[in-house]
């Protein structure tokens, strides 16, 4: 199995190649439009072939590559399943394990930063390996006030999926902006201001409710944009033209 | 393959837990003297045989369990060879594989901390994982200033030995004082507030060389009793006698 932990500097999001060395297949967890070329690149240096990309939820902070990898690789695109889009090829839901060559990846519904938003869990032979999305971060969570968020439904999937699992289990978060690159289930436990040392769910959303966050500076565009799968919208604001290099392709 | 991180907190010490699941042999790397009773219960409840115990060094900050591990259950006690003690069994250097099962584990030479330490190394299917002792922590390192310490010889092992691996090798420390479980080499080389952001050697020194540290508080009878393999001196203050609970029967 291949695994590379990708970043993408101006939303500071966490793309996951995960791959079979075996079938030479893989798969994108998050590809942002930015950086593009470098996961083909990467796909080309380690000759293996994109099956799918597959995102954990429709992102207001960046904009998917998923349209592009679909045009110049023929891969699939894979949203949760509420997202109704025509651009989507397959729709992710909780049960239904998705294969890549011989892994396994199983999504974990996990509303509240979004209610669409879903999770993958690996099962390593060592450790288990949770791509959190933006669900669970390192040391923070994902806001709940816009896109259908809700705090007590985030409490709830953070303890009810991610925090059942064993302490070891390693935590792959969908942004850091700090240079973390990884945590585990017993780390974020025991550190996380928003839920660490067993905060209660009143607590959790007394946090939430007060984070008095900046409007998301790319969600106008990028959420109508994220639904046609990364096409750029024509409202992209000028000083923002960065996050759609390929525009004119679109 | 088992893998459990464990944790005593007087010292703030990580032992590790590593099995082959399909052989059912384990190793311990650095168990300390008072999980002992900990350690063997979950051999038992895994129904693991412990082959050994690994030591990446002499410790100065708690006594190892070696030795009431190795008459409770025959294991071997493993040092780096170049500690000489005739409790020893096994002499563990650089090159020369430690089989656990089929899992291999790789000792590197990292002196600095001491003059002696060796990190582990696995190969995983997916990451690597790197057991770095004290040579490299969460955001610190080990200190450089008794047992042979030498902070010029500590950033070497930690550039050429730890900092050459893939940035997704996984980094598990022998100590954390702040609740954290697993870096990255990645992270390590980003936030290291010692190394970290391409740090000079000259720079890593001055740091090393300014912190001011106070006199271990156990390493007077820590430093002996673990060249005995985890035997408590009779100088242990009575203060710090629960470091010492299987006295009587040493």
């Amino acid at each position: 199995m291949i695994f590379k932990q990708l970043f993408e500097t101006d939303s500071s999001t966490y793309t996951y190649l995960i791959a079979d060395t075996d079938t030479g297949d893989a798969i994108l967890i998050d590809p942002v439009l930015e950086t593009v070329e470098r996961d083909l690149q990467l796909l080309k240096d380690l000759n293996l072939s994109l099956n799918a990309t597959l995102e954990t939820h429709v992102h207001a902070d960046h904009l998917t590559g998923a349209r592009i990898l679909k045009q110049k690789t023929g891969c699939k695109t894979a949203y949760p399943a509420m997202v109704q889009a025509s651009c989507i090829d397959i729709g992710i839901r909780e049960g239904s394990i998705f294969k890549v060559g011989n892994i396994c990846i199983n999504p974990l519904f996990t509303p509240g930063h979004t209610d669409h938003h879903h999770a993958f869990l690996i099962d390593s032979p060592i450790q288990k390996l949770l791509f959190t999305g933006d669900a669970l971060l390192i040391e923070a969570c994902g806001r709940t006030d816009f896109q259908s968020g809700n705090a007590e439904a985030l409490y709830n999937s953070i303890h009810n999926k991610f925090f059942s699992l064993p302490g070891e289990t390693l935590i792959y978060p969908g942004h850091d902006y700090e240079g973390r690159h990884v945590s585990s289930v017993a780390q974020e436990k025991a550190r996380n201001p928003r839920l660490g040392g067993g905060k209660s769910k009143q607590q959790f959303i007394d946090i939430m409710n007060s984070l008095d966050l900046p409007y998301p500076r790319k969600i106008d565009f990028a959420v109508p944009g994220n639904l046609a799968c990364g096409s750029c919208p024509d409202n992209v604001p000028e000083e923002l033209k960065g996050s759609c290099p390929f525009h004119d392709q679109g």
